[in-house]
């Protein structure tokens, strides 16, 4: 069988392919049959050791997968050869809020998801809901697992309350639809009139075109009586004009797009959150439990995530290129046929 | 003006209907020239002197009502004369947990909405959504406002949980549409397939009926892979049922249907409460926050009360005879014409 | 090595005691060779097969002890060989709420403490406070979890606040004892002066005697200029008093001393649960975060645990005849020697 | 009887006294005979027109005071003439989250308390604790209302948690009495000796020399295992070193120091933020359920502010002069004698 591995900063030339034996698992372990990946952002960083944690030489790189699972070792009870399973990007988070003891994360210093058989814990996967399929299961792990936690880790929204998402990447397309769901008011923020159409097919009550006012925090306050956004979900800054946005007691939950430097994020004026008057909450992916979570009301309302682009697990490096070249909507996928 | 007064404890014998002089607001209060009221079991029980709280004699009944500003006193700065206003059961539980510095009430120990004219606190009116009727106003203030306590004081549900809420009555069917609202999965219990085709008209994914398996929250495992429901709004018991059908960590709200020592609540054991492993919290009502955030969402969504009959401000005991009948589906609305 | 082994259901004669190999740990456990145990009413339950969960026939009985890790299998890295641990009653309840896929305890469906090694998993030990001797520390995992689960899920209490509990139970002992570090006023019912004294030593501010007065609700009210507690921590009953004892909006958490069907708890009307305004939640022991979080409370305030009395390892029959007789204060250890 | 009026903008030359007939109190308000006012640094900001909000002309200024009511209005009935009282700050911030219907606040837009007798409205006082002077008294409404809620808004600490307050300015002074109350650890920055001994004496476990490293955090990381402090309680800045000083899924209470365009907080890039992984909170005084709830915890703990300097009421400009000057510890105090 077949993974990649990544010699971290030196971009597509640090990515190889390699044959192993077909893994075994240990105690407390499954092994997957990898039938989709995911790609996106955070992977391109990590390509080129652009990323705030550490990365292991040699690593499988990628956080997103799913598969089915074809052997378990002693001791797993979750669940049993022939399920069908997503993986969690930080497969030692299970519930609660992060802690450090469960910082180990795929992909960077653990192995990850772009092979062909991957060795999980059981408490690593979760079921992947029968309406989807394996490629748009594996759009899941870290923009929806993102979203719904930046929706909910400060209790869910109100129906009737007015949550903004920034752009139309991966995780405001699944806060757009997760917040649908919620009952919310939805405002999104758009460079194109294509999008703005798509977005609005995706349910968006509103959406603002942010190249035409930089200010579009006016925008905001102007579709909400000048009270603002309750929620913001900030994926693409700039953090300023969602400090700007934001209700009195709302909350904008901030999920570190400037993790590249050289994005440069413009630094934020404390006077600007304290008139902000809400609370500001750092989100990094999240748990085993969100992840069943936002499973449950995928399975309900029989969502599926906006896919862009599909590519053959033999084609990784063109689909990093594809990523790279931006401008998509929607999650990169890599299939194993 | 006219207004209707009560001796407690003499049921439909106990009102009498007075006339006054048009009132004066005092400092920091409104008038309210009253367009719609509306009446329920929780009325019914007052008139009998069969409520938990003291009934000062003479006082005005009603709790819910809506009307139209026309007198301000001085420093009121939160509505004008024109404005449209519903009142709030408790004009001092503004925001936060009940405290018993608020517990105030109008109907039982100050004067109530079956009146001509109403003063009121500024603080204990809210505007009226736009796309409602005075009388859809008037369906508010008691039964929704328990509803979307119940449904939101544990945090809100998230999309894809499963809630329960039990009977026809009028808390149940805000529960069902707040809760629909709110992207959960609805089951509502029910003694008639009449009312079933109703509830699944609001939008009751799944309906049981109680009448043939008086242990439904065996149905309700049933409906739930054996989870229960995330959670239960109980406004008409058995509470025990309810405590049975809850899922581990759940929550069911508990509405007080007791109130009459007539209906035999059947007692609890605390093993069974144990055995539910979930969170059991008492409502009642709720406060002028929780009515600007329900009047938000019924904005947004344009969500309309279930009106079960309308009956004129003259004909107010002709309406309490109605209400002791039973049977209706929907809120009992007094209109003043 | 010896264990204990159960045949559940004929009490001490169901008790014995084998020989073992030295067990291996598997991938992600750790061996511990145990140097304290502690035993307590929940075990007499389990000897019974009087406990409300299913118990596994040859079971190594006993869910609270604590040792010195020996070896440690493949993956592990939160634990080494060396380090003094305490084993969580639910090895698999890592972090927030309790959930179905966590239910497995020590000493009912998996081998529990009352053995000489102990195979557990690495996320199912925590270190020892430093101050703490083995004996110590095996006091912990089941009272003081539950004690601490009970005051702080439903949010820690503020400093002021008054806090309940009932009788010299080691969960109430416990809950004292938090309960003053976070600055409570701390009311304590018992049934004996000699008690009531050692109570008041360990910080209660008001020791109430429930033999002198059956309504002892009565006494807290008056304690509490009628207030009520805002905190109650029910571990042995009546929870009707427990309900009328508890403030508006306050909350009674559960310790389900009822497990007992012996104990014939008082079932509990539906009113008297109105009445109270509050919250009742249910509490089972608790989390690994739980745990973590009062030994860091444990360490810095050098918090010590009660210790009633201290048998031998080959005394257990001994230990569980003392418990069963009663009147004891603090918790039964076993030593390992 | 005599007032200090505002024309803002011009500081000291700005403040004028006026002589006034005693007032009444109109339907729900009270007539308090003040007994003691406080000074600070918003006031000083006030007075230099430096402040956020809008502060109308003749406004009297000072938003602490305690004192003693002399008359009642109609419809009053929180307090009675006898009472001892304390102001809020906010006099329409009764409960829950700051919501803008309830942004009048003494001193600014409303008439504030340098005045002999202030007329508010029933809500907008709180009894004083039995064992404090008005003096003691007045030293509360504003940096022990903020330090309360700073402190508990995102829940109490727990016992044992590291509590991070940043200098000692009254507001850092009674977070420093509250967190130890709460069991916490107390971590204090400073920049003398003599104010070490003092935080000391007040408590504080840790203190912290910020003179003599600029970057801080990494003293509090020496100090607490690398894990960082639970909460920081950030009065002072800079913003960058509280965010480098709190723990993953910590939180940071952010006060608002900055107010004064002039003290130039420096910008944070919001990869710091992303790095801490935290909650960062604005606080901005807080509601009449804080201040209740911080009297109770003083009362149970007979706890006295720290007073640094008493004025008598003529004096006012002196006492100014003095705040301006800066080098005090505790309130300074305006006395009616």
């Amino acid at each position: 069988m077949k993974s990649y591995h990544l010699d971290p900063g030196r971009g597509l030339a640090g990515l190889t392919v390699q044959d192993h034996a077909e893994p075994e698992p240990g105690r407390g372990q499954v092994v997957v049959r990898m039938r989709a990946g995911a790609l996106g952002f955070r992977d391109l960083l990590v390509l080129a050791d652009d990323y705030p944690l550490p990365i292991r030489p040699g690593v499988v790189p990628g956080c997103e997968g799913a598969g089915e699972v074809v052997a378990v070792g002693e001791d797993v009870s979750r669940v049993k050869p022939g399920d069908r399973v997503a993986a969690t990007v930080f497969p030692r988070w299970l519930d609660g809020p992060f802690r450090r003891e469960n910082a180990a994360q795929l992909g960077t210093m653990i192995d990850g998801m772009l092979t062909e058989y991957a060795v999980l814990s059981e408490d690593g996967v979760v079921p992947i809901p029968e309406h989807l399929s394996f490629q748009e299961a594996a759009a899941l792990p870290l923009a929806a697992v993102t979203a719904w936690n930046a929706l909910t880790s400060g209790g869910a929204p109100l129906a009737g309350e007015t949550v903004l998402t920034l752009g139309s990447g991966a995780v405001s397309l699944f806060t757009l639809q997760f917040a649908k769901l919620a009952g919310a008011r939805v405002i999104v923020t758009t460079s194109s009139a294509a999008k703005a159409a798509r977005l609005r097919e995706l349910g968006a009550d509103e959406v603002i075109d942010y190249r035409e006012n930089p200010e579009w925090s006016e925008d905001v306050r102007g579709l909400t009586d000048g009270v603002g956004a309750h929620r913001v979900i900030d994926a693409t800054g700039p953090l300023e004009q969602s400090l700007k946005s934001v209700a009195p007691s709302g909350e904008v939950a901030f999920v570190g797009y400037w993790l590249s430097g050289t994005k440069g994020a413009r630094p934020v004026d404390p006077a600007t959150f304290f008139g902000a008057g809400a609370v500001l909450r750092r989100i990094a992916t999240g748990s085993r439990a969100h992840f069943l979570e936002l499973n449950r009301a995928v399975t309900a309302h029989r969502l599926r995530p906006v896919i862009d682009r599909v590519f053959p697990f033999d084609r990784v490096p063109g689909a990093f290129a594809y990523c790279e070249a931006g401008g998509g909507f929607g999650k990169v996928i890599i299939s194993h046929g």
